[in-house]
């Protein structure tokens, strides 16, 4: 058994602990959490290392934090030369001490807690140092996730940006449309179809061809009213913006 | 058999043809489009009318054109106090000229060519001038979607504006997301488990729940660092709209 510690207690941490529950070739040998208490529910007790010195050899050391945090943790761990990543989709390989030999496990994936995720369609972009590390990496990647890349730091910051745009920007426009609904009596489950459509249409279209509504077909009456209905400016700001956005890069349908 | 007409050749009055087709309640009498064959892959050669006048009698006349020609679509038909409804989110009833019973029949949903759909499960928002209309109307949209709601215009106006947020603008941030990825040699398919992923979260959780990402967690080292490697000046205002939106609307997870 290849044998892993996670160093980390948040929602990565959570899930990748979760990934490799009932692995056949991966082991989970230790956790770290300031608390004993978050991971209980996932992890047994004598598992659970609260001090950085308990934190024993292993074949890789997966630490999961903050960004901001990356440095510190790696530089607290009580040992030299064993492989240690990190999971950030931004950071770079280089951020982690240099007295461990380095490498990075971004798992390009949204985690929420409470909401169960099929870890094995999930791209793990891997970077390593060495050659032999990457192989292990890649491994240990592909007992869990049949979409393993090998991804440069450089690019691997690319495609944070693009998730940022598809993922975290994506669900803020779904919070609007519900404000939306809700500010006028409707439910959100209105939307519901309509959202798992768009989602479904680039599995089979370039974004671009899959374009339609008032904006790509210069409907300036619709985009018209649909700016003096919205009150806030906030909202009438983004509609502005993307609907702009939309007409500059876009062909008509 | 219920027989309905349909009036219009594009994307919406397409799909409606297949919808209704093999249903055993609705039947398509005729069709109207400018050009038979536009819709000859569809319908048989004698049911498209090329003339207004050729246009009969019938149950129901769908007008699926563009919202700047119901008005004229309508006033053409030629007949009086028969039962006519427009397809769109955003038009008020009142366009369609009184000289016949008017109501709407906006399917609330994403239509591209070349791309099948569930008829099953998309919303249909219905409205009538009377009841009696109002039943007919939603006797057919039930005989294709299991989703039938009654929608006044006013609420009809803030589901097409809520629709644009969720579907049109996240569509355009998908388009974003794969210059990106393209600008950095990376294949935008690596991007697709997270978009399936961030659309399949809202069916369990509110999107504000949902929220991930540097915004949320105003992390402002990934937001800075995300700012300065996108050079395009459109797609940087895009992010530092959605991130101000974000930190602004949001509760932290």
């Amino acid at each position: 058994m290849i044998q892993i510690n996670i160093i980390g207690s948040g929602n990565v941490a959570q899930h990748l602990i979760k990934a490799f529950e009932g692995s056949k070739t991966v082991e989970i040998k230790q956790v770290f959490s300031r608390k004993k208490e978050t991971l209980l529910h996932l992890v047994d007790y004598e598992k659970i290392a609260t001090d950085y010195n308990e934190i024993q050899p292993a074949d890789l050391h997966i630490i999961a934090v903050s960004d901001n945090a990356i440095a510190e943790v790696s530089e607290q761990l009580p040992f030299n030369n064993q492989f240690v990543v990190h999971t950030s989709g931004t950071s770079s390989m280089e951020l982690l001490n240099p007295k461990n030999r380095r490498g990075v496990f971004y798992p390009l994936q949204t985690f929420s807690k409470n909401k169960a995720i099929d870890y094995s369609i999930i791209p793990f972009c891997l970077e390593a140092e060495n050659t032999a590390d990457f192989k292990l990496l890649e491994s240990i990647a592909k007992s869990i996730s049949t979409a393993v890349h090998s991804v440069s730091s450089e690019q691997r910051k690319a495609l944070h940006v693009a998730a940022v745009f598809v993922s975290n920007f994506t669900n803020h426009l779904y919070s609007l449309g519900q404000e939306v609904c809700e500010e006028n009596q409707l439910p959100f489950a209105i939307l519901r179809p309509l959202i798992q459509e768009t989602a479904d249409k680039i599995n089979t279209l370039n974004p671009i061809d899959a374009q339609t509504g008032p904006a790509i077909r210069h409907d300036s009456n619709t985009t018209e009213a649909h700016m003096a209905f919205l009150q806030n400016e906030n909202k009438k700001n983004i509609y502005k913006i993307l609907t702009q956005s939309i007409q500059h890069n876009g062909k008509k349908l």
